[in-house]
């Protein structure tokens, strides 16, 4: 029997920069991944002879970690075509109404406009009060978190196109409705990705850039050295983690067994229960399974011969509160020699089409493009989608919600090392949480942890 | 390899009458418990020489099921002593008050009763509204399941008293703040269970009656046909259900197998993950997993030579806001002839005592039954406690939890057969959600809808 140093369970970006990390520092590191694939929630698929990402895609302007690994990769990074006119699909009150906007704000009625700058503002001011380490020990914690966002847009937006611009913004930020989410979950969210229109911004904001060839090239940067020396296993499921004299024995479905001195868990808390604990996990990281369940969203590339969206003045950037695909962004290659549009059915509508067929879906979201974009919408070259909801692996994205009373009563399980076993993945970060950033961020911290603890247990 | 009509996972009331129904109908049906004994959510423990109830205990005056089967047990059913007067611990505004009452209504301040007597009757009005099968369908069901009902009392309780009250109702009720509960999920829970007032009562209500000797009794009397053909397995912890050519198979973690034509999951949902689907569940059944949480409560029954609280004119009930042991009832054997109470430290002190030790525990109970019941109650003759969220084949009691938005996104998934298999367990309930009798109810209609699907199959 092998005792390892560590045994990673989980190979996105939280995982195999941690296990990465390890390596580095000279410590015997192994990592565990269920799928066939590194990337976690990092996806790549054919399209039209490209590859494009059909999972996490963006580089944020902030995102210092991930620029510098996709540097370090060697990867093009791409500003994101922004270029031109906004499109805003309402449809309040019944009227189906297509509004072309530039900047941030849309040329809504002047009264939504006023009241939604001022909910924005309130959010901003309230999230900056935050600690992003302990943000359930604020003063208002308790209030903020026993409250759903439907609610407080309820009492501080009185328009319904403010309404339904707010649940635009929250439904394409969190891929989930205003009426699930913990105010102080959202704050917090803002908080940690630098306030509430970094969130929903290209220019200088979470959507700033992308990697030509997908992200899929820097999980395997930081692979490569695990690779050469075989320290990963993929379609390892591991289905239980025992706690022996020697530390612990981690088991996959296929009985190949595992042992190491700590464990890290890089995957959300939403797959945690598919590893049984023995002993069990203490009670408050137990419940965090079944309180932080995962967005919902169904990612789509759909190529174009041409970005015909461009000769019209359009950026390709499309959003809508009732039209199925309803996020919409310029997915072309850079040198614009062919057109592709990225998009996402996102919240309940993603749920909805989720128990769609494919034909069905592919139809619904033609139909959203043909309405954004006009009849040459309507005849791809080519089409690929990935429902992430019914990924078994992920059972959503982007990220683990906050529910309301979560973060004031479970808050401190999300990070708080317990036998060992420390915890990772995009759900744990306070800086870029919900974003790759945050998913390598929350590598490194683990990584830091472990290295902490076996020195201490050297010395 | 023999093909079974139908597998049972889960042997607590709901898979036990499943079980024993479809045996009673002629089909070869197996049941597979993952603990050592049977019952689930009701367990037995000894206590100064008796059998005590460390789980679901109470039969209500409504749960005609349960009567029935207690009397086919030949169980003595002995009505909850509630003879004497009520305590209500309060302390908001930092004064620590004792209060007597009789009846249903303490005698707090007047503004307080009267509009606690209008939240409460607005609370009975809305759910009366809801059709049972299909609360999500209600007019109102999306207003409703998108607030919680923290903020539903912040709008119509303005008193201190007023809102303590319904705090420590909703807290001894569902074992959860009202922070994190859906408003919708509380008001079909009291449609589910005859109105917000005979879930908080004794006479008439919930907390009606209890069996001599203890619940489990019944599960026996369940199992005894099932036991006698050798159709139960215990410790068969479930990790496996893959579709095969010839229907299910079903795979434990001994690597032991069970193959049938039919599955009943009769776990509660935030149980399911520890079973791996193949193919994967739905995306909506999948998600209830992550969107249902077990409330929080550990169970306490102390043991004393007399019900010296009888002598002093009280009941035994106790409830308090801020008292660690909250709620509290008379547990002393029917005649009287020594002491017992039981109670529950429930809600939010639940997780915060969770993380004690057993020691400490077992003070802050004896302190808080001292402040109720004076010195007398400060040395018990015996003590026994279950912390349900420690608990890992629980996750937590009383029921799995409607957080925001649960019942109107997923609510259709809760019952929804799949490919083959049935859901039961007490919060697939229509009626008597939560409770011993829904979920008997629930085996029964899984049973139900098992022979139907084989039945129509054969033809």
């Amino acid at each position: 029997m092998n005792t390892l140093d560590c045994l990673v369970i989980g190979g996105g970006f939280a995982g195999l920069q941690c296990a990465n990390r390890l390596q580095a520092a000279g410590l015997a590191v192994h990592l565990l991944e269920a799928r066939d694939r590194l990337g976690g929630r990092t996806r790549v698929a054919p399209l039209a002879g490209r590859t494009v990402d059909i999972g996490g895609q963006w580089i944020g302007a902030d995102h210092a970690e991930l620029t510098a690994l996709a540097q370090a990769a060697g990867a093009n990074i791409v500003p994101q075509y922004a270029q031109g006119a906004r499109l805003l699909h309402l449809a309040s009150g019944g009227r189906d109404r297509l509004k072309r906007y530039r900047g941030l704000i849309p040329n809504a009625n002047p009264l939504a406009l006023l009241e939604l700058d001022r909910a924005i503002r309130r959010i901003n001011r309230a999230s900056q009060t935050l600690n992003l380490e302990t943000p359930w020990e604020s003063a208002k914690a308790r209030d903020w978190d026993h409250e759903t966002l439907a609610t407080w847009k309820q009492r501080h937006l009185r328009t319904r196109t403010g309404r339904e611009i707010f649940d635009i913004a929250v439904r394409s930020v969190m891929t989930a409705e205003p009426g699930m989410l913990s105010l102080l979950g959202f704050l917090f969210y803002c908080a940690s990705n630098k306030g509430f229109e970094a969130l929903t911004s290209v220019d200088g904001g979470a959507q700033a850039a992308t990697v030509d060839g997908g992200m899929v090239q820097l999980a395997e940067h930081l692979a490569a050295p695990l690779r050469a020396d075989d320290r990963v296993t993929l379609q390892a499921d591991v289905s239980r983690v025992t706690l022996t004299e020697q530390g612990w024995r981690v088991e996959d479905r296929e009985q190949r067994s595992w042992h190491a001195r700590r464990l890290v868990c890089a995957l959300p808390p939403a797959l945690q229960d598919r590893i049984a604990f023995e002993p069990a996990l203490p009670a408050n990281r137990a419940q965090l399974a079944n309180r932080m369940p995962m967005g919902s969203v169904i990612k789509v590339v759909v190529a174009y011969p041409t970005p015909f969206w461009r000769q019209a003045g359009l950026s390709g950037e499309a959003v809508s509160h009732s039209l199925p695909f309803n996020t919409v962004f310029d997915a072309s290659p850079q040198d614009g020699s062919s057109g592709a549009l990225v998009g996402f059915i996102d919240g309940g509508p993603a749920r909805i089409w989720s128990a769609h067929t494919p034909d069905e879906r592919r139809r619904a979201v033609l139909d959203s493009l043909v309405r954004y974009f006009g009849p040459d919408a309507a005849d791809p070259l080519d089409y690929v989608e990935h429902d992430w909801i019914s990924d078994p692996w992920s059972r959503g994205c982007y990220v683990g919600l906050m529910t309301p009373g979560l973060l004031t009563e479970l808050g401190p399980a999300l990070r708080t090392p317990w036998s060992g076993i420390h915890w990772a993945g995009t759900e744990t970060a306070t800086e870029f949480c919900g974003y790759i950033e945050g998913a390598i961020r929350s590598g490194q911290r683990a990584a830091d942890e472990v290295r902490i603890a076996l020195a201490d247990r050297r010395r």
